[in-house]
């Protein structure tokens, strides 16, 4: 039977999503965890890889147990007993073998968060980037518009990234403001390596009055990476949900 | 001269606030720093000591420096190169000798922020502790009205405190709810040791139905610890600023 998971992290301490030899991932912690209740090495598919140091508020995954007598829902707890502190399930149940958890994925949602400080801030620090100076929002806003839709983004396409196609559809860009902290909700039907995180960092110098809407139009258009904006750290960037 | 401190630190990796042999602790990073820029040994007097886990986003120090040519505003950038990342001083500046970081505080204010989900969150479980079940706020608060005031807080005494009175004014609790987190702010002339993890831990009774305000009054009027809440873990609670 195949099992879906609901999937929390915090990435500080984790070399990102995706198994690799000799180091610490969030696929490889559940994957043994899961071995270690059926006794079988399953691979546990997610929704997509996150890049080491981004956390996951709902990442989703799945697997395939021959276990059939295994109540669905048990695996959450049964896995979280054997998980280390900083990854827990939020859910688990079965699905039917039509779900791919990357394949079926429709919708992600992304929240990277910064904060204003002159000083760096030990409490804000891990799930957020720092910024010095305070960036006009409603310019943010106005050159999210200009990102939103369907867009080939192969000028926020990391090099290294194997994906077929660079275009993607963004449904949404939401800029919040909660006291000293700024939260940019990206949702989008996916995301290239590195996309989220270059995106807000192109944003954040259009808040800053270094780049306009129409440099970002040129940007898309001319797919060249020198017109991006920096990719901010991953410590801010948090995998809220995934849709099917 | 005398050199006031705003300090911040993430309390996780500490043992607490006051220096002790072999520990880490935030005290002795900060004047091992001092010490390293100056060359003294000085001693760094907090408004209280934090205790193991316990974090601070405006905790208050200060120090007596023979070095009257270093610009008083420099010792926060400087102290901030030589301090690991978990503590940071937020600003330095000259007070008056009467000045004592300990003696002349007049208020303190602690967040305790409790987060409400069946499964342990790694992304909420470094600054708040993990409940089960929601508490009913509006009897906490009524509760909380027992405890506002000039009361003799011995209940609230953990054993192996040295304090000379265990009276103590609270001015306010406020009990605020954003989601699934829930903070409760107390503001009192200051705290015995572990005072606002049993205050908060015998609230959450109260909000539980466990206990009632009459129970409280009793509580306060026995000092009999055995009527109190338990004492919350440490990773909830933080020192929010200290006024003088």
């Amino acid at each position: 039977m195949k099992i879906k998971l609901l999937i929390t992290y915090d990435g500080t301490d984790f070399c990102g999503w995706q198994v690799q030899d000799g180091k610490r991932t969030v696929q490889g912690e559940i994957e043994n965890a899961i071995e270690s209740i059926t006794g079988e090495r399953v691979r546990v598919t997610g929704s997509g890889r996150t890049d080491s140091g981004v956390h996951a508020e709902g990442q989703v995954a799945h697997f395939v147990t021959e276990k059939e007598g295994f109540p669905p829902e048990k695996f959450a707890p049964a896995i979280n007993a054997r998980l280390p502190e900083d990854v827990k399930i939020l859910k688990s149940e079965r699905v039917d073998d039509e779900f791919d958890a990357c394949r079926t994925a429709k919708r992600k949602t992304y929240r990277y968060s910064l904060y204003l400080s002159e000083v760096e801030k030990p409490l804000s620090n891990r799930y957020a980037t720092q910024i010095y100076k305070k960036p006009c929002l409603e310019s943010m806003r106005e050159g999210a518009k200009v990102l939103i839709g369907e867009h080939d983004f192969k000028v926020f396409n990391a090099s290294g990234s194997g994906a077929k196609t660079t275009v993607r559809t963004i449904y949404d860009i939401n800029i919040e403001e909660h006291g000293d902290r700024i939260d940019v909700w990206v949702t989008g039907n996916g995301f290239l390596y590195n996309m989220v995180r270059t995106l807000v960092g192109t944003l954040l110098e259009v808040g800053y009055g270094d780049k306009t809407e129409k440099d970002l139009i040129k940007m898309l258009e001319s797919g060249d990476r020198a017109r991006c904006g920096r990719t901010l750290s991953a410590r801010g960037l948090c995998l809220i949900n995934v849709e099917y």
